[in-house]
């Protein structure tokens, strides 16, 4: 009888709503139902990542679409950059290697993002980098980089920019068009708060004019598939009608409600929570940190496993740790897709009934008070 | 995409796998598989109302089955008094009033519960009396009745007493047999966690035999009925298939929990309630206040409706307002069913945010803190 609550930074919470739409029977992929669908899916992706570039939609994580992306924008000849600042960055580099890609990394320290100027600085050390690839919100640090920067970079020097955007399209400002973004990703368990099993890539006429330059050497993550079908709104492979008809259900509600009002909440939660992590005495880790998902360092003498057991086991929020040498180090809470100010100030006073069963010394109810005071002041 | 919080004192929130299980395809009742959920139901009632005796469901409101249960045990020749504290026991003197059934009332100022001592005079003014009718938990006044003392009187004077358990069977200590309780009923949208829809009555031997001893002068609400169709499991009318199997999953939870521990919960809650509600400088409505529902006394320069309506537009939590006299004066929070400490937290947090927008001088967050502080001493 317990309530789950999942603060996790993917997947994050469904509205029932959502659930049930996705309970509806089966149709068939190959009918004209599905086409339809398709192409109200399509025109609300637009919506969502800001643009008029072609957005399609895969059945697989986000990182069938960062795949996709990478292997697309850099057929022979080409050199990519992976500016590396967390663990999903680490990843990029793995496709790249893989796939025997010609690229180097640009390690930043984690907790930072990147800035333009370090990506300027990169590619005039090596002429050869016509493709960077970056995390726009890096989930593993909580660290934000500064897309439209590193655009104006990439536009300057005619490079191809491929963002992963799993944690920031539908919860930070992402204007793809405006920005001058050539590819930018996303997946279906986080901001957009469905399940996971979907992937999304934007991808405008420059990406495509580089994809086609070249042959691509995988076949399910092939871009030009994907494209070949949305002639008649169709999938190149069975595609996850369940899912689909889900993310259909939660764009409709994000258009309805407006993007720029779940960016402003999303900030709105992030501002709450870190009021509260200084309240209790302790420190947000991320240097540049992202509104989307907000890391706290666990205080000397405080158990970092027991503590998220206690809030899944005994309080019913399932909150994430750190990965990689961040394991132990922090806690990391969502602010993305179906959560909202009460969830968050549930979670803090969960925290706090945590953290004094470890015997951390605080000031009952300061980070319920401290995120309250943001939350009401915002409200009112 | 708002999150809506239902906190008023029925209907509550359904847990999402009761919701789910509803959902499942109809079943015909007349068939083995009814029957064998009739009887788990059977079993899980007792438990519920902690009886040995027969527990009935009846396909309508928790008025259907007191109004089954009035009827029933008052034939010619019987005088019923019933304790009239608040909203709902005047509707049992309706009941009366409609039968043409001998009855007197013995009338209590709202937000005072009965006593044994006030049933025993009220008895001993009139010996014709000799059925008593007695709501447990008053929800229009959130007021409490002692029902293990004025069972007590009951069966010491011979008489039956019918107990509106429509707020207490699920939330409040329940325990028919060890008490005494001749009749005890309660609704499916309170502490059971379901739609509404269904009502239950645990009726014993010696309510039968009163009701065998005359005539029922109703088809629907016949107690008889009901029993005779228990001989196979069956019903008598055609009984609501999907909140029945509703009622079965809510009902194994309950018992897996075990209803002591529910018990509990919903005092702790209320508890929290009424510390945040003087700590806000409000005050609780009730003198003998229950510990299903808590009505807060709106200040003075508040405006209830504007209030209530804040709350649930702006911050999707639904509350009650007071009922006949007490329209405008009162706001009711639920503590039953699918509802727990965070979703508390979360409600006095929006309470003082919306009470903040009406220019009421408090202490920000002391409230909120004051909740905490409760639940984190009972929860570490």
């Amino acid at each position: 009888m317990k309530k789950i609550r999942l603060f996790t930074p993917g997947p994050t919470m469904v509205p029932d709503d959502v659930l049930l739409e996705m309970a509806r029977p089966i149709e068939h992929h190959r009918t004209g139902m599905y086409r339809e669908m398709a192409k109200e899916l399509h025109e609300l992706l637009q919506y969502l990542f800001q643009t008029k570039a072609m957005c399609l939609t895969f059945t697989g994580s986000g990182t069938s679409a960062a795949e996709a992306a990478i292997v697309g924008c850099t057929p022979a000849g080409h050199k990519a950059l992976v500016v590396r600042n967390g663990k999903f960055a680490e990843r990029w580099a793995k496709v790249c290697e893989t796939f025997g890609i010609d690229h180097q990394t640009l390690d930043i320290e984690w907790g930072f993002g990147a800035t333009g100027d370090d990506v300027r600085k990169a590619m005039e050390a090596d002429a050869k980098i016509d493709t960077i690839i970056v995390v726009h919100s890096e989930t593993s640090t909580t660290a934000l980089s500064d897309v439209e920067a590193i655009a104006k970079v990439t536009r300057e020097k005619g490079a191809i920019l491929i963002v992963d955007g799993i944690t920031s399209v539908g919860a930070l400002p992402v204007k793809m068009d405006e920005w001058g973004v050539d590819v930018y990703l996303t997946g279906s368990q986080k901001a957009l708060m469905l399940p996971p099993g979907l992937a999304f890539a934007a991808v405008n006429d420059r990406a495509w004019e580089r994809i086609d330059s070249g042959k691509t050497p995988t076949l399910y993550n092939d871009l030009k598939a994907y494209r070949k079908s949305m002639d008649t709104f169709d999938a190149p492979y069975t595609p996850a009608v369940s899912l689909v008809r889900g993310a259909l259900c939660v764009l409709r509600k994000i258009k309805e409600r407006g993007v720029e009002s779940i960016w402003a909440e999303t900030t709105l939660l992030a501002n709450a929570t870190r009021s509260a992590t200084r309240a209790l005495g302790m420190k947000v880790f991320a240097t540049h940190p992202v509104d989307s998902v907000t890391a706290m360092v666990v205080p000397e003498g405080v158990d970092e496993g027991a503590l998220r057991k206690t809030m899944r086991a005994k309080f019913g929020f399932q909150i994430a740790g750190g990965q990689g040498d961040l394991k132990g180090k922090i806690i990391r809470f969502s602010h993305m897709g179906f959560v909202d100010a009460f969830d968050t100030i549930g979670a803090i006073a969960a925290l706090e009934m945590a953290l004094e069963g470890q015997g951390y010394a605080f000031s009952r109810s300061a980070g319920v008070a401290a995120a309250h005071a943001v939350l009401m002041d915002a409200k009112n």
